[in-house]
């Protein structure tokens, strides 16, 4: 059988784009990948790891005959890569992104990519990690990890098919939302999350007397500020492309501070444990898959 | 060579009082151990693993001849606690804490156990965990964990050698700190993000839509939150105790959420990437042990 897609082009061979392209191939779903990205030296590394077959550059001889292209690059840099490829891309290129945010990077088709719009399939594989890199790259990142497709109105039933079939080849459990309620949630369970742990660690770091604070921190601070040893340029990124969810999400919480700083301050046991309860059980029906 | 201690009496007899008293018989540091709790069913469940030898009251026939007291239960019932056992304690108990903050429990201490003061060396074993209770007793939860004296103006050089002999059978590495200082580093680094994670678990739980939230929660959402799952009438406990110092740091926690909110209103990008990349350069210096 031939496989799903020939050729297939990477922008950014990092630990999405390496691991999409590692993934298909190890399923026998791509007959060739192509790797585009700014640095040479990720690029070598790209190719002597195996992740792709060969390096291309942003021109018709790259993009014009590609099946499928994934855009995985930071999401700051997808305006301009969709700039520079539009003139080149192939009548039946599909596009689709590995962006943790999804309405900066559709509004961004929108305005390089105007032609290709029936094409390009917004996606989102939840299967981050705290390394990146291509070094970080494996054929199972996205093995039984959710992905989220967010279509637009214009795409094409094929290229939303195809681009679903390409994530499923990749062993990934795939969703379809609509984008503003994608950038709401992932604002609310991913973004807000990294942001608060960035600013506890930011606050302490800060103190002259810092080191007696991280002598004392125990397992329950590892856990909760594991994500604060991020890449901060990719969640810099990330919380400006996702700036208006994430600030309302932000104000939720720090109107949940508030009422229990009051709390704190009226020493209302009953408001304090009402909080911390339902907090927990809820947390144990999540992790034990028993939430509804 | 006799054992260190004759008779160990702990009252409370869940993960840190049962872990203490298994500790000290691994190391043949006790000969009897003795347990007081208000409930039959967990006194009887320590006794048949084996974590106490017998149970005891609040009373001369248990407290008289007793060499070293470990007080573990919730720090909520401490004082209690220390009234009932006033009496009755022998002229040479020697009295010590396992509560995770300190200037409640000595305040405690000076009101219901004046007499006994010199005797009295507050502890903090920093060896929490999700799980609770006498089933989750072990012998080596100290090992190789930090236990932090505060000790008292008015303490007895031999009564804080012995507790630090106790502890240092236990396997804990031993430090000393004064109690607000304790009260402060703790409410920073273990009770502030208890507090935030809770937070953000009852934030999300609260609403209808609940579900579709906590369905593509991930890794950092599982991390960050693993501390919503603990107890929450002991961490309500805490937080009243050490209410002052909680206050301070999380009100200094709200002024990190300020600056990074007016960043994001502003799009301050510079703003945003300098306070994630301390953050992680600080976070994964701690991590490597390379915190100065």
């Amino acid at each position: 059988m031939a496989p799903a897609f020939g050729k297939i082009v990477v922008c950014g061979v990092g630990l999405i784009g390496g691991s999409f392209a590692l993934a298909l191939k190890a399923a026998g779903a791509a007959s060739q990948v192509c790797g585009i990205g700014r640095s040479r030296a990720t690029l070598d590394e790209a190719l002597s790891r195996g992740l792709i077959d060969r390096v291309g550059a942003c021109d018709a001889a790259t993009l014009g005959d590609a099946d499928l292209v994934l855009l995985a690059t930071p999401v700051g840099q997808m305006p301009q890569l969709m700039q520079a490829m539009a003139p080149h891309l192939g009548e039946r290129s599909v596009v689709t992104d590995g962006g943790s945010t999804k309405g900066d990077v559709i509004a961004a088709a929108r305005r390089f990519l105007p032609r290709q719009l029936g094409r390009f399939v917004p996606a989102h594989p939840i299967a981050g990690a705290e390394n990146s890199g291509a070094a970080a790259a494996r054929a199972d990142l996205y093995a039984g990890r959710k992905v989220v497709l967010t279509p637009l109105p214009e795409n094409d039933a094929d290229a939303l098919a195809r681009v679903r079939a390409a994530w499923i080849a990749c062993g990934a459990e795939v969703h379809e939302m609509a984008p503003d309620r994608h950038d709401q949630v992932f604002a609310a369970v991913s973004h807000l999350p990294h942001l608060l742990s960035f600013a506890l660690v930011h606050e302490l770091a800060g103190r002259e007397d810092r080191e007696e604070f991280f002598r004392f921190a125990a397992s329950g601070f590892r856990d909760f500020t594991r994500i604060a040893a991020s890449h901060p340029e990719m969640w810099r990124d990330i919380c400006l492309a996702n700036r208006t969810a994430l600030l309302g999400e932000l104000e939720r919480y720090q109107g949940q501070l508030e009422t229990l700083h009051r709390a704190l301050l009226e020493q209302d046991a009953a408001a304090i444990e009402a909080v911390f309860a339902e907090a927990r059980t809820v947390r144990r029906a999540w992790d034990e898959g028993k939430l509804s």
